[in-house]
């Protein structure tokens, strides 16, 4: 039985409730992080919790508790689940008040919920054949830089791509790429340039995205920050997406039709070892 | 102590929870209705019900509890916490599962909530005197014709208006007014037509709005379902809200524009006194 946080205790996962009046579940009112596990060990941690303060931050969320706190119950929780592969997730929400659109007292109390998947993410079957993906319109909210609980439009396009026969969808807003559905989106052109979109309040700000790109700079990869569009992506040499469970995972086609040889690239390769070493030396 | 619903039980409200694995909590993957009560009766409650099963239908989302059963469900809480003005939230999710962007499987059984607010509606000190609106760009996803639980930005579009010193915020796409925050909108021309923004995907589908809109149809005013621009609004003869806690609700100012004389319009006000008398004929 997995042992989850909830306000302050461990539970059960049966018994882990929150009010029917959280603001998380009747306004979406929360925000997450989900941190990747290696070897028992927290990848990036402080780069998750400076991402959420800065989500809290965006949402004027009150919130007070340590990030030394956080820290050890994403370990607590670790050790008791025996988790030595997989990933923590964490969601704090507005809180509990009767229902209005107007934000409680500030005084009010965040819940938090934390708990862990156990996951085989390195040894990766779909790392290994590459992702077939799909586009589709981006409907979602205009401030996807705030890592909120809206993810039914990810949801529902994630089931739109599966009912078409691929892994996963990239959206596109305006003809160019935005991300995928829970991963930042990469192109390799024909001459070795590797492509993200630059930061907005399009796209999350990825801390494998981050990570990433410090890589690409390590192995002397040139790298542009731009909007790419759907055909340049058809087009490319290599396509990948990179996201805490995803690490860097190969793209072999877009909209059925093969990224180069159809097959994962090289570039994408050398990426995900080396920020799997990295990963592995720095986790805590 | 209100009692409310929860999955089949009648609980007190502090009792009143849902798993942390709930999709509603982790995706905002819920949908829901609120339907008025006056004399202890409830207003327009197939039109709810038709609205749930359309937004069930849009999300892909099985459902199987019988209408019938769901108004045993209203009346049984509208009895018990003696309401005899306000409120029945309902509220339902796909169901418990572990977290995963894919949806569960379709036999998971939904997470259904309901619960009643107290309000006083139709001798409301905000109709009285009339809102004060200020408009925001509208950066909600883009099926706002699906009533989700994706609350957050119409929330801080809210406590913004507030912040300014307004009552509410209405939401601008393309120079267009599409809605309020928690209502539709409208204005009374000079020439007394009454517009309004013509049904799409940009707008909630209001039951109140349907109604209004016969109503108008009966006092002979010439309605037009069209976008409207903010400086159209802000040269109105008169502007208005309509939800079902709000009934038609007048606006006297737009981005500190006064609408009209500044205050309550008497077109407005026809329509408000004909919307009440006609639903608390018909309530059920």
């Amino acid at each position: 039985m997995r042992h989850v946080y909830v306000n302050g205790d461990y539970l059960p996962e049966t018994e882990a409730r929150v009010s029917i009046f959280d603001r998380g579940f009747l306004f979406a009112d929360g925000v997450y992080e989900v941190t990747l596990v290696l070897d028992g060990r927290l990848v990036d941690f402080s780069g998750h919790m400076a991402r959420l303060r800065r989500s809290l931050g965006e949402l004027d969320m009150p919130f007070s508790l340590a990030e030394e706190k956080l820290l050890e119950i994403h370990r607590e929780l670790i050790e008791r689940n025996q988790i030595s592969e997989g990933l923590v997730y964490l969601q704090v929400t507005r809180g509990v008040a009767d229902r209005d659109f107007n934000f409680p007292l500030k005084s009010t109390p965040n819940t938090v919920v934390l708990f862990t998947q156990k996951k085989s993410i390195v040894d990766s079957p779909l790392a290994a054949r590459g992702q077939h993906v799909v586009t589709f319109d981006d409907l979602r909210w205009r401030r996807c830089d705030i890592k909120t609980v809206q993810l039914l439009y990810p949801s529902m396009a994630k089931m739109q791509a599966k009912a078409q026969g691929a892994d996963d969808a990239w959206l596109v807003k305006d003809g160019f790429i935005t991300e995928g559905s829970s991963s930042n989106a990469y192109i390799v052109t024909t001459d070795g340039t590797v492509v993200t979109r630059d930061l907005s309040t399009d796209i999350l700000q990825g801390i494998t995205r981050e990570a990433v790109l410090l890589c690409a700079g390590s192995l002397q990869l040139r790298v542009e920050e731009r909007p790419f569009t759907v055909e340049e992506s058809e087009n490319a040499a290599e396509a990948f997406s990179t996201s805490a469970s995803g690490l860097v995972s190969p793209v072999v086609s877009i909209n059925d039709k093969p990224i180069g040889a159809g097959k994962p690239g090289s570039i994408t390769a050398h990426l995900r070892q080396l920020y799997l070493e990295r990963k592995r030396a720095s986790a805590i």
